[in-house]
């Protein structure tokens, strides 16, 4: 039943990633050949640096110029594993225009311009996968855009950077600061010399928009999605959030508005409680908890990156796009059909951990509440502490002048009604500064 | 885009779950048309009893000749969710010659004939997909057969019966025995009137044998799956799980064996350590540990059972399947080319936790310490304990005549020579019997 002309793959990209593609296609080239039911060659291999012996790639499939390898016209899949926007956007598209399928793993662009490169695809009946742009090697692109696909998702919430969840990990679990945790991190491979994507939640955010887009069947932009980073997540912060009963997570959370009628997606430092499946991720796993009318709460869990575990994710796209390539079929396109909103941040309904520096004297504690009161935030909880680290007493202390740290706990709010209290708090005689405002999520 | 003629759906069984795909289709119409491309319509509903009334199901579409129903050839997909093996089979079958494409929710038809109904499918070009046999709404057989389809899975291991988890749940949080916690899981639905496919492991062994035949690309039929129930797990065991850090749950395992020429299936009851991410699985819950040689250790979790999340995975099946018909792609069909053998369960090595009654006096230790070391098996940890729950003395009781209770936890070894040292164990006269062997998984 297997036809003998090997359909053909080009592989854009021979890093971590690329290299570990490289390798398992010719160890595995048997039992690629009977999953496909053809035999599957690797073509060429588009490199910057050809000089860089890479173990186990062929040499004599390597070259350095990517465009024609693209345009070679006998490409049945182009693999694209070199990430950021140029070149490999105009790569991708020479490949379509050429009649290849493309499989990458390249979470910026699809992020940025997956409408774009669905189009190009659409137009000449190629397909367009990404598995591996998402959680490495979990499977979550394909249960969303598929076996999910004849629900309603509501919300997608989960952890989807593991260097910041091995930073935040290493800080809950040692007490370590930001830098000394994020230092850890860079040593141990956790984190690139420059860490900003990762630290900064702008990685985390392109996750974010390609997951919130396939699940709720509407386009969201990279710039849709609120994002904070971890920078300024401090060893009091997370020691404050143990005192709760919780930890402190990077999440990037998509949900549906209760009307039905917008969509948010956020990217921020949040607690969550211990007993919450998230709170035990550890080091830089990735889980995400996908919530959806019928099927309820799923979560899935793995390597959220890695040259193996991606490249798991990008060959299961590759034996997908070349089936389709011998049956005729087509892996799914863009749906984008819903044509929902990207509601602002301030819409989105959540609880929040505020901690106040405030004057240590009688009535400060009545005209914190007051001012969240007139802000229509209703109180879960308020703890005071004095600066010396005793309980400071409620409006009663001995020392008028001394400083004490309040923390409030809200019930659900809205994210506009907490940023007015705040600014209203802030205005305040009595407080003296906010030394951090975190979300609770999980709840 | 849209093309007008509705892809016509024909359902088989309408009870908790084909009530619900059925209100899902009516109420997600514009949803699902959306997502296929193309309408999609409910074209008859077969039953046995036409009188019941379902709430929200159209009841000029019920019949109850389902044969006329599958023949009637302008049928596209025809979803079953019958159960059991006819007339769900012959339907099946009949359907696929009369050009339809079959979405079935059958673990046991799919376990026990998948091979054959593969066979047909393929034989007419139609698809077969069966997401809704396995585990709910957890995406699991398509991740397997899709997202993995490039690695190289060695072991699958999972809770994948919510009946007996919600049992065993119940014994571990309460002290109740098994009897006590089955009336309470009738009592609140999650067991049937007669609970014998779920607890004796029939229902957990029919989804193994589906999850080892996909993950091993090889057949692997009901038979060929070890299976042990619950039935037999004692308040007992679970208290001493506990002393272990352990809790008991009933596990499908499917594993390649260390020299990759053959594979097992199991299904028993273990103890697992609480840090365990498969110990927090309460309730019905179901989830999986999928371990492949790129990917590393992935999780699934969710609802393994109930109508809409059943629902949930027969209509993303749905969905593939009309888009199918319409593009003219195919799903994946079966993939047993790697030919692997199962291997009896005597190949299966694992730990062990052994509880033996024995004679409370000098040189008992000793002398089930030398059996164990005669076959092979190599001993981790031993905990002697007085009929009266103090501690016995090991050989110097002060009692000579009185009985104890003796508690041996293994290192690796495999099934048959554990097998051959509890046989010989019963043999001495010191050992009055084997309360209870239980295997020592996740660890």
């Amino acid at each position: 039943m297997m036809r003998t002309r090997p359909l053909k793959v080009a592989l854009l990209g021979c890093g971590v990633v690329g290299s570990e593609v490289a390798r398992i296609m010719t160890t595995h080239a048997d039992d690629l050949a009977a999953r496909i039911g053809a035999p599957v060659e690797l073509a060429g291999i588009a490199v910057r640096r050809p000089d860089r012996v890479r173990e186990g790639v062929p040499a004599e499939l390597v070259t350095t110029d990517a465009t024609a390898l693209v345009k070679r016209g006998d490409i049945d899949v182009v693999v694209e594993v070199i990430g950021g926007i140029e070149p490999a956007r105009t790569l991708i598209t020479t490949a379509f225009e050429h009649g290849a399928s493309v499989v990458s793993a390249n979470k910026a662009l699809v992020a940025q311009d997956g409408a774009a490169l669905h189009a190009a695809a659409e137009e000449q009946g190629a397909d367009l996968y990404y598995e591996a742009a998402v959680a490495g090697a979990i499977p979550l692109v394909r249960p969303l855009r598929e076996s999910l696909v004849g629900d309603k998702v509501n919300r997608v919430l989960g952890i989807v950077n593991g260097t910041t969840n091995f930073i935040l990990d290493r800080m809950d679990s040692s007490g370590a600061g930001y830098s000394e945790a994020l230092d850890e991190a860079t040593a141990l491979g956790y984190a690139e010399a420059d860490p900003t994507a990762d630290v900064e939640g702008f990685d985390a955010a392109a996750k974010a928009a390609i997951l919130a887009g396939i699940a709720f069947h509407t386009r969201v932009r990279l710039d849709d999605v609120h994002r904070e980073g971890l920078t300024e997540v401090t060893a009091a912060d997370i020691a404050s959030a143990k005192r709760m009963g919780c930890t402190v997570k990077l999440l990037a959370i998509c949900e549906r508005a209760a009307d039905g009628l917008s969509v948010t997606a956020r990217v921020h430092p949040a607690m969550i409680p211990l007993s919450h499946p998230l709170a035990s991720v550890r080091e830089a796993y990735n889980a995400v908890f996908v919530e959806a009318d019928a099927a309820g709460q799923l979560m899935f869990y793995g390597p959220g990156a890695g040259g193996s575990p991606t490249a798991s994710a990008v060959l299961g796209d590759l034996v997908a796009a070349c089936r389709n390539k011998l049956n005729g079929g087509r892996g799914p396109g863009e749906s984008a059909y819903t044509r929902l909103p990207v509601g602002p941040m301030g819409e989105v309904v959540t609880r929040y951990h505020i901690s106040l520096d405030v004057a240590d004297k009688p009535g400060v504690l009545a005209q914190v509440a007051t001012v969240f009161a007139e802000h229509g935030v209703s109180i879960d909880t308020v703890r005071q502490t004095g600066k010396d680290g005793h309980g400071a007493a409620t409006g009663v202390s001995a020392d008028g002048g001394g400083g004490a740290s309040l923390v409030v706990v809200t019930h659900r709010a809205s994210d506009a009604a907490l940023s007015a209290t705040v600014e209203t708090l802030r205005q305040l005689d009595t407080v003296r500064g906010v030394a951090s405002i975190m979300r609770v999520e999980g709840e």
